[in-house]
This record gives structure tokens, sequence and C-alpha cells, in this order.
């Protein structure tokens, strides 16, 4: 089982990703995480795909991917030549007395404080899933009220701009 | 027209997210942006949807979510009530001698720099649309290479826990 992270460049056309993920389903691939927006040009949205399978079923998808009318290029974003973050916000129960000494523990990790009441405090992070994982983690089950992910996005690195992570052109 | 997020508490089934894109397409709904991640219990998925639209079609939008199997909670995310955050990536171009001029603008929006290559740089910006649509138009667009998006993420702040935002619950 492999963990593998796939940009895409689509057209922005009405029901892409719905397609995109019905394919997903009707194959029996799993999607971990899935993200999309409209990219500088408001013609084109990047997708990023999160997904883990065999090698071979993995092949498969792309495969599949290539053949919708929509895909632009695909690429897959190897850990080494690219950055892969995501963002989450979590809300946590923190008494008056336990707020500074949260605070300096999400320090640690970089995660900015963006709401306080009376009893909860909400961080933002970014990240990679290891880095986030660790954060909830330290954060601790009890703690943690609420979750929200956006799931991952990613850019190639700058030195690996004419990479060979690209898998198809149109 | 209005702009609405929804935060969409479900059971983390197989399919789930392409039921959900096929019931806005097959609808003619708009998504502008979908993101989904399990929260800190893994049986369950937490999925933020930006959409906009008349009042009357976004009432049919819930209504019709609310039918799901999958669907245990929908909250509208009101802005005033709300935290909601996306992430972006963006990679511009910067010869050695335009980085810092860059980066110092970057720094006012509290982007950070991720990636440094002979003639790229690569940020990292969390904030709402508004903010981020503000950089990337002071990056220019004959700057910008590439941006990949999340898509938006929220949640309801401390203090309005027990908001009239909820709209159905399981």
């Amino acid at each position: 089982m492999n963990n593998k992270t796939f940009s895409l460049l689509l057209e922005n056309k009405p029901g892409v990703l719905s397609r995109i993920a019905g394919l997903f389903t009707r194959r029996g691939f799993n999607i971990d995480s899935i993200t999309a927006g409209v990219t500088d040009d408001p013609n084109l949205h990047r997708m990023t795909i999160a997904t883990h399978g065999e090698d071979e079923v993995i092949s498969q998808i792309v495969n599949q991917l290539s053949k919708l009318e929509e895909v632009i290029q695909i690429r897959e974003l190897l850990p080494e030549a690219s950055v892969i973050r995501e963002l989450i916000l979590v809300s946590v129960k923190a008494s008056e007395e336990e707020r500074a000494q949260i605070i300096s523990m999400a320090n640690v990790f970089r995660a900015r404080v963006v709401d306080i009441s009376m009893d909860t405090l909400i961080f933002e992070l970014t990240g990679d899933k290891q880095k986030i994982d660790a954060f909830l983690r330290l954060l601790g089950h009890d703690r943690i009220q609420k979750v929200a992910k956006t799931g991952v996005t990613g850019l190639t690195r700058g030195m690996f701009k004419s990479s060979e992570a690209e898998i198809y052109n149109r």
C-alpha cells in the first residue's frame, strides 16, 4: 500500500468535481482527501487528490483520469520534490487557568490562535500530515472539541520544475 | 445572489463525497469549493462546502443534503460567528535581485516562504477569501506561475456554540 498525492489541472466546467469523485467511487478507489479551487486563471481549476492503494490500482486511477475531457494535466507530487500542505482548525477546551500553557505548547508548532472564548480556544495550523497528527496527539483527545481540515494541496518545488513527476499532459 | 458556507458532519462511509458532489451537479447547484477530512473521531468526516445562489435554491440544497443517510449535522457558518480559512500555495517568479523585495511585501500578509529556487519562490498563506485575493492581486498576474488552493474550511466561534446557525441535526 502506498500513499500518493496527485495534482490535476482541470478546465473549469460544471460538474467536473462530481465526475472525478464518481470515477473514484465506482472503481472502489480510496480518496483520503480532495481539495479544489480556481487558479490564477479563472478558466482553470487545480485539484489535489490524496489516495492510497496498490501501485497497480493507482495506475488505473491515473489512466481513467487522463481520459476525462476536462483533465489538462496530471502530476504526481513526490514528497521529496514537492511542498504539500494542509490547514486545520482545532477547537479545544481551555479554562482561563490552562490557556497560557496550551498556547505556549501550540507555539512550538507555530499554530496561531484565531479565536478565544471563556472556555475555548481555536487554533489554526498548517503543515504536512505528520506535523498535524503530532499536534492533535499533543492536544489530546479529551481536550479537543472539534476539528476541521481542508485536506492537502501542493506544488512541485522550483528546483524540480521539469520533473519526472509529470504523468499526463494534454 | 448570496455566498454561503456550510459545515457538514458526516459518517465516514465509502462514496459519500461522490454522492454529495453528484447531488449538487444534478440540481445545477454551484460548488465554489469543497473540502473534506477525517475529524478527531475516525468514524466522522467534516465537509465544508462554499456555494452561491438564490436563497430559495440554497434552501433546496440543505433540504436535499439532510435527506442523505450519512449526513449527521448541517450548520451554516455565518461570517460573523465563524472562523473561515483557506490555505494557498503560490509559486512566483523571483530573480535573486527581486527576492528580498517580494518577501518583505509578503510579510505584510504573514505569508511564509516554503521554497526557494534560483528563480522562484513558493509562499504559503492562510486567510479568508478577501485576504487571499488581495495577496494574489499584489503579487500580480505576470509574476504568478502557479496557484494551489485548498478551498475553505471553518468552525463556529466559541462564543456562538449554541448558535442559531444550526440547521439540521439527526
